[in-house]
């Protein structure tokens, strides 16, 4: 997997969240001006590298259907999560903390699960899941 | 990003579909005898590394729910895609050939976009969608 792109109902809303709210890099919206004449879906997306030179993109919904053919029957949290490794149990609060104040939503507070990690999910402003993980067995670099 | 992990309807299946049909490694199913006292949640998923030492898991949507405390409003394709980059068109085809003689769904040929790719969509059988693209202006090694 290179690119892992999220269907997201306001570009603007979730690019302030992803780029101000979590601190990720990006150079804002692409492909503003082009337009597929064959399934009608335009190219306008937001881009973001993350670890590995894997990329995150951001792109709406109405789009993502009009590109793959398929149907937008309403959205749902329960698809997909994204996991992300820390060092620590700190990071794991710290990093909920700051996704709570840039307007995710956290359903619960962070917690031992008994697969021998510690973790909290978040939800983005379109209830997407990420997954906030410490897992001693799996250092990481903090 | 550490981990992207998908919502399954049924575990044995699409872990065939991974395994069986695409070929992606994997040690099968793992944890099944954990289960969490404080949600509820069963702990078997499938887990396969891809490039980069990325996780893929397969997950119970119902385990998903209960683990990230959400209600499941029922599957929808047009929440996120995974895109993979290959070396050349022939690749999309095959690869998109694969999927579909795996028993995953194509909505479409395989087809230049105006956004300077070559590219195609399948589904997999909980209706995910991954993006099978050739992108000349980032060459890959097959």
């Amino acid at each position: 997997v290179n690119v892992i792109t999220l269907a997201v109902q306001d570009l603007e809303r979730s690019l302030a969240f992803y780029r101000d709210g979590l601190g990720f890099a990006t150079k804002g919206i692409l492909a503003a001006d082009v337009r597929d004449p064959v399934s009608g879906a335009a190219g306008a997306l937001a881009l973001f590298t993350l670890n590995g030179g894997l990329m995150l993109a951001l792109y709406p919904r109405a789009d993502m259907a009009k590109d793959a053919k398929v149907n937008d029957t309403g959205p749902n949290s329960v698809e997909f999560s994204l996991g992300y490794l820390v060092g620590s149990r700190a990071e794991v609060d710290g990093l909920l903390r700051l996704a709570v104040k840039a307007g995710g939503r956290a359903s619960e507070s962070p917690r031992e699960r008994p697969w021998g990690i510690y973790s909290g999910y978040f939800s983005d402003p379109d209830g997407h899941l990420w997954e906030i993980i410490w897992n001693p067995a799996m250092p990481v670099q903090s």
